[in-house]
């Protein structure tokens, strides 16, 4: 069967950073499922309209067409039941969710702030100024007064990053002894800093890191 | 069977404000455990001489004497297995370790400042000193300086208790349907900041209260 994500890509479309569709990636590993990928830009919405709506990762399953990170876990968890399991039984499906409002509203707005700036210039031509446009609208700043403020952003992500960091101490993943979804939700958000930040955003030999080569190695990636 | 928890109390016996004692009460409601409680002030050291450390909760259980409120919930769901399961299986209980870190690591953290100026005060006054030097200590200022700096940190509470607002508008509980040990470790938290806070520290009506008030009603209390 022919499975086809699309999958936001840079200008040099090797360069993969969206979190939401890392999510989608790392699902399609852990339930053990081969894919090809389409890299897409902001831009290229009308590559998207067969979906009826604009926005990456759309999953083409078959004949199936799912768009929305989370949409698309849950469909993966439905269509094949077989393979380990992305949420587990409730209540831990309930605390996955929890784990993504704390990905969405701390993690990725800790990280933005101190990527932003950079993420644009590596992005294709076409879509620079629509992100400068929608981020700067968000921020209600520009890009460059981002840049300026980084050293102040900075303590933000080191908190944001602590209860990870506790966490880590004591287990090896979010879920356990092996990964889940709750993972998948944190490793997108930090996979995306990592790939669009100027800077190292994470020292070397960093528990984090350890952390999230341990989830690729789950996975044989 | 005879069932007693030494609970942190203020001057004022009646009050008490442990975020690790109701983590510990609302964990023994889940389990239909009765008990009774001994108010315990932080200078009371001799009193707890018995459990072989200075620190409450201490749950007193026939003969088996628990401490620290992470060991005495892991006891009661070994204790008790045929009540309803505080942690669910794996990975539902890994997924806790996260909560517990952040509630610890960053909604403590977001609450202490606003609190322990006002803390100070409606303890008993022999704990007074005790507690002003310890925080002090860890805050690395005076407790009238913090008050001083009040606004300056409410915007870090509401930073803290976005994801659980995110979360609450699409379940009931942290851990779904209903409460379980998640759910009691952040309403330890917050039961904290609010039985302590001079000023209310959220408007009434607010989602975190009904979310407050539904985990007291699953138990009955």
């Amino acid at each position: 069967m022919k499975r086809v994500l699309y999958d936001l890509a840079a200008a040099d479309e090797t360069v993969r950073f969206s979190p939401y569709c890392w999510r989608v990636k790392l699902a399609l590993a852990h339930k053990n499922l081969s894919y090809t990928t389409v890299p897409w830009r902001f831009t290229d919405k009308a590559a998207l309209a067969f979906s009826g709506q604009d926005k990456v990762p759309v999953l083409v399953d078959g004949a199936k067409v799912v768009a929305d990170s989370q949409t698309i876990a849950e469909y993966l968890e439905t269509a094949y039941p077989n393979e380990a399991s992305l949420f587990g039984e409730p209540p831990s499906r309930a605390l996955t969710k929890f784990i993504k409002a704390w990905t969405e509203d701390v993690l990725q707005r800790a990280i933005a702030p101190l990527v932003l700036p950079h993420l644009v210039t590596i992005l294709a031509p076409q879509d620079q100024a629509y992100f400068r446009e929608t981020r700067e609208r968000v921020w209600g700043t520009t890009l460059e007064d981002l840049a300026a403020r980084r050293a102040e952003f900075l303590p933000g992500l080191e908190a944001a990053l602590r209860p990870l960091r506790t966490m880590l101490k004591a287990q090896s993943f979010l879920a356990g002894p092996a990964p889940a979804y709750a993972d998948h939700l944190v490793y997108g958000a930090i996979k995306w800093g990592l790939t669009t930040s100027a800077e190292p955003l994470l020292p070397a030999g960093d528990a984090i890191l350890t952390w999230m080569d341990g989830v690729l190695a789950t996975y044989g990636l």
